[in-house]
């Protein structure tokens, strides 16, 4: 770094003790001397050190990411949206990708994060132990989540549980009876996570429809692969097979609907597909889905992260994003089953 | 930041100042003293400000990488291995997502990147113009550039003509005269991109074969559904269509034989489809490909890029990462037509 204000101290003829001088502000410099350094910095396109400003000014102008996930189409967008929303505002994102059961899990709470230089965190899908949870918090700096709720961290999710029990109930409307839910690993009975809570949706709604006893969930990757192996399980047995999937993200969603068509059953003729997301590809599949704004609540995380980096922290409370219906091809009417008349 | 050592301060019993010397090495702490604030600070897991040691060592142990998309595939693996191999090695990866054509293009170059905050930048697929790069070269910093070739920088990518010629070899030995190639944008007559790059790599193999006037290609945006609507368009008309395509990427590959299944062209029997990349889902489309290693390649960067920040600089020269052919079931022989018998 030491180079860059030769540089500029070259350019604009002068020592670089003056230029130094011109740029921090500090000391007595010359009108016309400070101008012509403050040119040559612009020319060369340098910026007085960040790290010389941030011990003075306490602000790193920095603002640290946490994700699970960096090639998933969803954890994607989100990102995105945080990018394109910080750099609007003159912020830097440092990304760690927090993989989970990852050994470097620890080594990001202990190591980096402790590290301390950003202004806030922004933690994505990341769900923490409750220990990991304590390390964020004891950060002492700003911090907001996205997806399943983080206690003591305000968290920007959408409601999973409402979302599923929406997805279940229109392939309940169009009078499916045995729908089968293919969704994430689920760790126990009482489980938090987005998997669990999309879960739980899908058997209150099954339960509210008298279908208590006609569940079925599989588990899967959360990934096209993963539905598409998911898909290939459950459809094989004709006389075990559902007429109608909720899967519990649109790539596992997508997923299914290529394995129906490689064993050759029609979608939506004879198998509904319901996904959550609202994911790049779901027009080009004709995919029904439960639509959230990835972009948007990344942005709407940067927008509540930097008041509270300004001292305007708003409430730590769960703040419930748009999620919506998205009739597209992939549902259709429950068919009268020759075998069932 | 402040904070954070009166917090040690406190957990020790000392004061700020002593926890302070003890902490950074600097001034007589007794050896009991100085244990009992390393094990607090271990405790509430704070490390010495970054920045204050950076302005000693000159070192920010921070890495800025520069890339067009996120929410792709492709760039998203790169990604994951280079924050993989970062956080084996103790640094940061700072984010700067730099979208073709975009407004924020000269913010990032201008504004971003001159803020010195890395000990090196990684540029993916950014394809700079001769102006940007040379801003990147004037910021005096290590670089490593991945994909194609940027003049000054060291760079890891495909030899793409070679890549593209040998997916066209591969459909031209299986008999398929009508290839039609499906890729991106070109901007000229001798496009140095990636995607006029492997256009050139079509070119020749269709030239070598004696089939220069029977070249066709079309653009695409380079995703599945840029593919697939690409492919929509060009195997809509059956006097018109291909017996074989060579698309540039594997998700315009996917998105073409998605586009044939809605049409009811049977692939490979009516259709050869060959991608390039190794893509997640190639296996499960069971696509022909020219495979490369996105993870990998981000990991040599950052070899080669801590080489050149601890002062031993590699060659600035153009190397060659591997790519091969994998074949699968999405490319067979040309067969001879009815109506051209």
């Amino acid at each position: 770094m030491g180079s860059a204000i030769a540089d500029v101290a070259a350019r604009a003829g002068v020592s670089k003790a003056t230029a130094s001088r011109a740029l921090s502000g500090k000391g007595y410099v010359a009108t016309a001397t400070r101008q012509r350094v403050v040119d040559a910095a612009k020319e060369i396109g340098f910026v007085a050190s960040p790290n010389a400003a941030s011990l003075v000014t306490g602000r790193t102008k920095n603002i640290g990411v946490v994700i699970p996930f960096i090639s998933h189409w969803f954890f994607g967008a989100i990102l995105e949206g945080i990018e394109e929303a910080l750099l609007g505002r003159g912020y830097d994102m440092t990304l760690y990708n927090l993989r989970p059961g990852s050994v470097d899990r620890d080594r990001v709470f202990d190591f980096f994060l402790a590290r301390k230089r950003f202004d806030g965190v922004i933690a994505i899908g990341v769900e923490p132990t409750a220990e990991e949870a304590g390390r964020l918090l004891r950060l002492g700096i700003p911090m907001i989540s996205i997806g399943a709720p983080v206690a003591g961290i305000r968290s920007l999710t959408i409601d999973d549980v409402r979302a599923a029990r929406l997805a279940t109930e229109h392939l309940l409307g169009l009078g499916h009876r045995n729908i089968m839910h293919i969704g994430g690993v689920i760790t126990g009975d009482d489980d938090q996570t987005v998997n669990g809570q999309r879960l739980t949706g899908y058997r209150q709604a099954m339960v509210a429809a008298g279908l208590g006893g006609e569940m079925r969930a599989a588990q899967a990757v959360m990934s096209v692969p993963g539905g598409y192996d998911a898909g290939t399980h459950a459809l094989s047995d004709p006389t075990l097979r559902p007429t109608a999937v909720f899967a519990a993200c649109d790539e596992v969603a997508i997923g299914v609907m290529i394995a129906a068509r490689r064993i050759g059953i029609r979608v939506p003729d004879d198998l509904s597909v319901i996904g959550i997301d609202g994911h790049d590809y779901a027009e080009m599949f004709s995919l029904t889905t439960i639509e959230q704004k990835p972009r948007l609540q990344g942005q709407s995380a940067v927008t509540d992260l930097l008041e509270a980096v300004s001292g305007e922290p708003a409430a730590v409370e769960v703040v419930e994003m748009p999620a919506r219906l998205v009739v597209r091809a992939s549902t259709a009417p429950a068919r009268i089953r020759a075998d069932a008349v």
